[in-house]
């Protein structure tokens, strides 16, 4: 393939490093709508999926691989940018010790509830308050993995675009669909059409083996530490348990989402 | 409540400060054998597991508690180190920007297999090769929560004791049982007993619902990117796979482990 079109970039000030590094901090991202997404797996998932990057940085003294060639052919054939740099200046770039050989910057997806359709999909899942980045990747994957439509976050939660929430998603940040709302307007929309909002709970709550869940259905769950609020507990319209069988009330919130979910998968698939 | 044993330390660059801090690194804690927990709530379930720390480490200003006032009276009783110092110095010692009021450092756990005693559970969790502390943590709290006795550590795994892991672990790592070792000596501790080794695992694996689990049950999850060897999911006595909807072909490790081990809880207490 010809690398006419690349650009090399060779110095760790250059202002595109400096752009590209400051797109892991959250007000950067928000103001150019873009975020970044790092390895060959990722990028095929996103361009499997329909998204080109904006730019792509690949490190020099990569392995050649056609994937990589098939990512550089389309982002040229879109007018994006291509750019060549060394391993050490990704992996500032990247923040990680071990960087992928390629990276990529997105733009950011529309996150309005309007522009999902809840009938796509059997299973939603729907995190309120959700501080952890890496929790919040690993609902992504779970979702995808579940066959879930998307996850929608409620009130103040973790940025879904940060560089850790997208690595620990796995590429499921570009095969699910992502939603950002407060409370009161996700119950609205939520109330407009068909959905069963079921939390994992211990009020007023019955067993999650066997609820009876019915789609589409969207499983919500709270924050790391404080759970849901009562209040929003008590809109829901099931509200199930898991065992607790040692001295801790409640699970890691991706885990307590991913062990619903598969029930809820079990029983409308059954 | 008497705070004559109680020593103050206002400087950061203080001795005892910078042990203390020594502490988020491994190799000083395999040195000095102990390690940091946060909380007062870890802090008492470490107490009511029979676990009194070496050294108490609380902040000034903060708010009166019974359980606090015990803790320093267990510790004090048991010929242990009270310090009082401040939150900044606090926040300094566990790296942590908003700190817990308290702190303790805690003696390692023996995590032969020999001081395992499988007849104690009907679950047991196993690990190979996690990288991840935040995923150990949160397998360990799993554990907790399904029953488990405790949860093995195959290879070359995170350290159980780091502070992310005991901070993930939400206390679990007082009440699960620890065990550290290389593949062959865990099978061959293993086979000298009762145990059904199941592995969550894509080849020649059947359904995880409704699979034939048998107790001492233990549930076994590979490594966070490659999953595990090929010869170890042969030396097990059950594959089981869990359905995969979408483009990924696998879930996060713990979360793996969570919805296999509530599977199995289900099947041995019906």
């Amino acid at each position: 393939m010809s690398s006419t079109h690349r650009r090399e970039i060779t110095g760790f000030s250059n202002p595109t490093v400096k752009y590209l590094r400051s797109l892991r901090e959250k007000k950067h991202r928000k103001r150019e709508g873009v975020f970044l997404a790092e390895g060959l797996r990722l990028l095929t998932d996103a361009r499997e999926c329909g998204h080109v990057p904006k730019t792509l940085v690949m490190a020099k003294g990569r392995d050649p691989h056609p994937l990589l060639d098939a990512l550089e052919a389309d982002v040229a054939a879109a007018g994006g940018e291509v750019i060549e740099t060394s391993s050490d200046i990704l992996s500032k770039i990247t923040g990680k010790d071990n960087p992928q050989a390629v990276a990529g910057v997105f733009a950011e997806f529309d996150t309005s509830l309007a522009a999902l359709d809840r009938s796509k999909a059997k299973i939603w899942l729907v995190s309120q308050a959700l501080r952890d980045p890496g929790n919040l990747g690993t609902m992504l994957r779970t979702g995808d993995a579940v066959g879930a439509g998307g996850l929608i976050l409620i009130d103040d939660c973790a940025d879904p675009f940060s560089v850790e929430a997208v690595r620990a998603s796995m590429g499921a940040v570009f095969t699910q669909q992502l939603a950002q709302a407060g409370w009161d307007e996700f119950v609205d929309w939520l109330r407009q059409g068909d959905g069963q909002l079921v939390a994992a709970s211990l009020r007023d709550a019955v067993p999650y083996r066997g609820a009876p869940y019915a789609a589409p259905c969207f499983v919500l769950v709270g924050n790391e530490s404080r759970g849901l609020p009562e209040d929003y507990e008590m809109a829901c319209d099931l509200r199930v348990t898991m065992p607790m069988k040692g001295r801790a009330d409640s699970l890691n919130a991706a885990v307590a989402a991913a062990v619903l979910a598969y029930e809820v998968l079990d029983t409308l698939e059954a």
